[in-house]
């Protein structure tokens, strides 16, 4: 557009300051100015990006048990040291250690319309490999779960191919990764129960493109463990398409393997509070990330929003009264090892989480934050929190009820309120779980404002309580 | 993250709806599921990425005047003929023809410290050339047109270097962009005033890089014509820096021109209103875009958006009561000639547009609309529009006070409402009138989920009317 002025004034902001008196008034102007300097100092002096810049680029993609992602918590522990914190310290958790192999072979074979096709593939984590010569299937498409119960037997010594895809009617795509992605959780042990003898899955993407998208599958101990691939949203259609027409078989070849467990670490550091040491205030991402790609999104980003939060806090030279703690956990994406370790030994300690944010959905737009706890005092305690939208919805942020994330939902024992970070979802999944989730399709000044959002509810967090 | 269902349920979004009448919840539950509908067609039957796949992939970067711009008439006309709309039809419009001419030349010139280093550059629009021998000056570094007016005869002879940054601060990328920009649109005319002979601009935007963003410059009739370039912000950085050290001469060489005006259109297409066809409802965009890229967020996506929004009516089957009328204006770019010419013949033609929206800050994820009016009847009329945002709002819209659109904004005085579309505004001077303005850095959802929300606005104007 043409060099022109554009003054946007956001309208509502002030619904719920009209009856306040002079004193509370005051406060909320010294709060928005302080929120103010928290934007200045994220947007100006954040070092969130440089952070993720060094993860990606410098050490790749942190599966679980590999060498980047030990160094990673070598990485972010010694940048942690460097902010002055009051503690910095590792968490030892054991994770599982499941490698890929070599490059995934997945091919239509001897179709009578297409010959021999290679489809684009990643096996999905945690899944069994074929070993090196593979095996050869006729395929079976399914939509859901229930179609494979009710198949039943026919499925047996059959490939089940799950293709329904992400419902593109969603406005949040997480609500549509939500219904679409048990098949590639728990698809195929349940096609193990019939006799399955392998699985394939539509990407979880909206997107129609040749990329394929890994993630983990549960291995159901009650039947045998199947090989299972993902295959990308494009060849998931011609594959769909190809069946209609004629009887399929395909060949697949991975190597993938669970090793033994290794020891891991979540990493942790924390600003003691000066009046209330005793309410801990979290903020968190997980460190590990899929191997393929080098997880700048999921959860890269996650991880640098909560260091950088406890640098402008620092910077800023904020003292807070309760205790902030970044804490980077291990495992997240196929075993959840480091949550359940660290809700252990929180527990162990009696330990009292006022409040925990986990930002693992990506490093965009912020819209605000999802919030869930104990029924026995959510209405209470987020009724206060909803207290402080005036101060942040000029910022397009807002407050909805729902799941925190995967790391921290365990502690709602506690009795803290637990919030998720919401970034705007549309690109999530155009690169979740793939080899472009890399830093080039992050934007700095996106995932800069995150900081400044999750820092301000921090701030709000620790000057009241809730 | 790990498959885990995360349901995010909007609150607040009752709060207008609490003390209605039965008829009005009727009413209101009959819109909703309008709106959900509107939204369900986008989504999944949506064209408009595919048109804009077509403008910037097979036809390009669309300056006035070019071969590619009489291109984007021809094929949004026939597209347009394509949905069977009442009338489709073209305007004719004088537009300025200017021609950028050969690969720009602006080099540092014997630097003591870094020898002759080569800058990023494109030459501003509408500003002359300096021919094929190009001009080599001293450089004087100015942070603002007040400093070239402080400074006076001391620019006489050189070349003024115009070097704020945006404001990385501002949340709303336009507001910093609104707070720089005047450097590129009237700084070579200012210093031109004081005998400057060339003119560099910082380019407009937050991000460092080595990318040139051009953009039009404003000849200020009164003083001779200089030549005018933008330079990439690492290259500002560099030059400003040097500048600290020692005294720098660059040399610029540009071929661009300013050619007759040429005969091109603004494309216009319509559906007549079934009971106050008198009323229009203008959706639009600017079909023109800068040469350099394809002009896919600046401004193929609001053409995009505009002639999807009739589509997805007609789609639906919906009759509007008042005259929809999707209007693709010529030269906003370096000239408005085509808005301009538009409003000149509405306002012979004695018409009321009752509302118009443009499009034109690009193609992200939508986050409302701005709406401007003339002050005697702004206050009531915008109070209406207030009263659907429970409508809106759980699909992340809002309203806010502020311009309209470079095209429309002369409208005001028929005394109808006019809207901006508001898209999240972080990546917008990533790629605003530079090479990389292109399809790759459009995401399709966020392009479709544009296209719902100016339907779903256009479809509560036209059934309650204003």
């Amino acid at each position: 557009m043409y060099p022109k002025k554009i003054p946007v004034i956001i309208v509502f902001s002030l619904i719920f300051t009209l009856n306040l008196s002079a004193q509370q008034n005051n406060d909320i102007d010294k709060d928005a100015f302080f929120i103010r300097s928290i934007y200045d100092e994220a947007l100006i002096n954040g070092q969130a990006f440089d952070w993720l810049n060094y993860l990606t680029q410098r050490i790749g993609g942190r599966l679980s048990g590999s060498p980047q992602a030990a160094a990673a918590v070598e990485y972010t522990r010694q940048e942690l040291l460097r902010l002055g914190l009051d503690t910095v310290y590792l968490q030892e958790c054991m994770v599982p250690h499941w490698v890929r192999g070599e490059k995934e072979q997945v091919r239509i074979i001897n179709s009578s319309k297409l010959g021999s096709v290679d489809l684009s593939a990643l096996a999905l984590g945690n899944s069994v490999g074929t070993g090196p010569s593979g095996l050869t299937a006729e395929v079976i498409e399914v939509k859901s779960l229930d179609e494979v119960d009710s198949l039943g037997e026919e499925i047996s010594g059959k490939i089940v191919f799950y293709n329904r895809p992400m419902d593109p009617r969603q406005i949040n795509t997480f609500h549509a990764y939500g219904g679409a992605v048990d098949q590639r959780g728990t698809g195929p042990s349940r096609a193990s129960k019939y006799g399955a003898v392998a699985a394939i899955v539509r990407s979880m993407t909206n997107r129609s493109d040749d990329i394929p998208h890994t993630g983990a599958t549960v291995n159901d101990e009650r039947y045998p463990f199947i090989p299972s691939v993902a295959i990308s949203t494009n060849d998931a259609d011609l594959l769909g398409d190809l069946l209609k027409e004629e009887r399929v078989r395909v060949y697949i070849r991975t190597t993938c393997e669970n090793l033994p467990p290794v020891k891991s670490y979540n990493v942790i550091g924390e600003i003691k509070g000066s009046q209330h040491p005793e309410e801990i205030i979290l903020v968190g991402g997980h460190l590990d990330s899929w191997d393929v790609g080098t997880g700048a999104h999921d959860d890269g980003a996650g991880c640098v929003h909560a260091m950088d939060v406890l640098q402008v806090i620092k910077r800023l030279d904020y003292r807070p009264k309760r205790t902030i703690r970044c804490v980077l956990f291990m495992n997240e994406e196929n075993g959840l090892m480091g949550g359940r370790t660290y809700q252990k030994v929180s527990f162990e300690n009696e330990e009292y989480h006022m409040a925990a944010i986990e930002s693992d959905r990506g490093g965009f737009t912020p819209r605000g934050f999802s919030c869930e706890g104990d029924p026995s005092i959510f209405n209470e305690k987020f009724a206060k929190v909803l207290k402080w939208l005036p101060l942040l919805e000029s910022y397009g942020l807002n407050f909805s009820t729902g799941g925190s994330g995967a790391d921290i939902s365990g502690l709602k024992p506690q009795k803290g309120l637990l919030f998720g970070f919401v970034p705007d979802s549309q690109r999530y999944f155009d690169y979740h779980h793939t080899p472009i989730d890399g830093l080039d399709v992050v934007n700095k000044r996106e995932l800069q404002l995150g900081v400044a959002s999750i820092t301000s509810l921090v701030y709000l967090l620790d000057k009241y309580g809730i």
